[in-house]
């Protein structure tokens, strides 16, 4: 098994709408270890996980050190996170998680100095959208979805101009119906946040994670809740599932 | 992608010299899923992971929940967890982290009946030695390889006279020379305690984890304290590599 060949490149089946033109992210090298590839970036780089409490996890705030469990929490990214090390082990990555629980599309532009660009990641892979719809729901917070579009666009726009050859991952919020803080009538308006996401991944070429339709899958084999017990929060299988998607779609590896 | 069949029926190869002969543990079932396995228990079941600090991991002790990410920490014991739940979500799975660290294995005696007999775990993973070597090398224990096996082969048979349909895992203890702490001298004792570790799993019809083996080969592709800086407690990369080696031995699947 472990001597065996193995062709991972497998992402294409997750892409939303199989629209997308995904970059040849990771190429299958001769090896005799099924796990050896090559990211985008040839033999070093930097990859950074943002933005909200999903991406959070719990982390420690204080050290904020690459490739450190502590400074990664307990969600998908840590899981992605370690997947990726040991995968492409044989390459020099360093991965980043500075997600910050609560925050919306608005309260990154202060931050995106010090927890994006100094960091100069080779790859980008951004959740964010959930909470400028929950909060606004909730009366804490007068965005709109218009507010949302304007402030991801610009985000992005400054990304890709301070590192023109940034590699982006769109991550699609997501709410799980059924749960402990979410109902069916979050679908629809989630949507416009899913399908403003969706149109920003093609206007930057970014590739586009499609976590609605996985969880949608994934709650044909058990209750929303299994996976997301207040409906926003992954449970440790959300997470996991989530990882799984990330590393398929990003990656081309099994999770 | 997601609706092909894939057999993930390759758990042997990761067998410490194929000898052991392995519970069929895992039966692929039709289903449009590649995930839609079964475990050695038909519908629901328990699983719980013991022992010290790798498997502890930084979890939090005073709700210890199962399926919870806070009471899982941030190693192999979370990511192999997060899998299970994920793989086998149509089935009804709780999964407990009880890892303590610094354990050994005589100290296991006290807290088996809370830690282990009184979960009725269906499957008991196991990973100790480390600290049974490492503090009686530098001088805080006065055990000996005798009394790990003495200890180790009663906690054992205990655990098998109060629940006799339970399947066990015995994970190999290991120990990564070239790393802060641990260097060459480290060889060739710590083989003691793994051999050990293989003949009880022998003995009790345990599936055998080679952790070492595992190690071993990762250490080709990156150095040492690429995946444990002191040789003993992973990294990032060390945790999923460790999960990876447990999920595809115990269960059959790819991570």
């Amino acid at each position: 098994m472990i001597a065996s060949r193995r062709n991972f490149l497998t992402q294409t089946a997750l892409v939303a709408g199989g629209m997308l033109s995904i970059p040849a992210i990771v190429s299958a090298v001769e090896s005799k270890k099924p796990k050896k590839k090559r990211l985008l970036f040839p033999e070093k780089g930097t990859i950074l996980f943002q933005v909200d409490s999903i991406t959070d996890a719990g982390r420690e705030k204080t050290k904020q050190l690459p490739n450190n469990a502590d400074s990664f929490g307990r969600g998908y990214a840590f899981i992605a996170g370690a997947a990726l090390l040991d995968h492409f082990s044989h390459m020099a990555i360093s991965v980043y998680n500075r997600g910050i629980s609560g925050n919306k599309v608005y309260q990154l532009a202060e931050r995106w100095d010090k927890d994006c660009l100094e960091l100069k990641p080779d790859l980008l892979s951004i959740l964010i959208g959930i909470n400028d719809y929950w909060h606004m729901r909730n009366g804490n917070y007068d965005g709109t979805i218009e507010k949302y579009e304007t402030d991801y666009r610009k985000l992005l726009a400054l990304t890709k101009e301070k590192l023109p050859d940034i590699s982006l991952v769109i991550c699609e919020p997501f709410a799980l119906p059924g749960t402990t803080a979410v109902d069916n009538s979050w679908v629809e308006p989630v949507r416009q946040y899913q399908d403003v996401a969706l149109k920003l991944s093609k206007e930057f070429g970014a590739i586009f994670v499609p976590f609605q339709r996985v969880f949608d899958e994934a709650i044909t084999q058990a209750p929303a809740s299994y996976w997301s017990p207040d409906g926003v929060h992954p449970s440790m299988a959300g997470a996991h599932l989530m990882a799984s998607a990330w590393g398929k779609t990003v990656l081309g590896i099994e999770l």
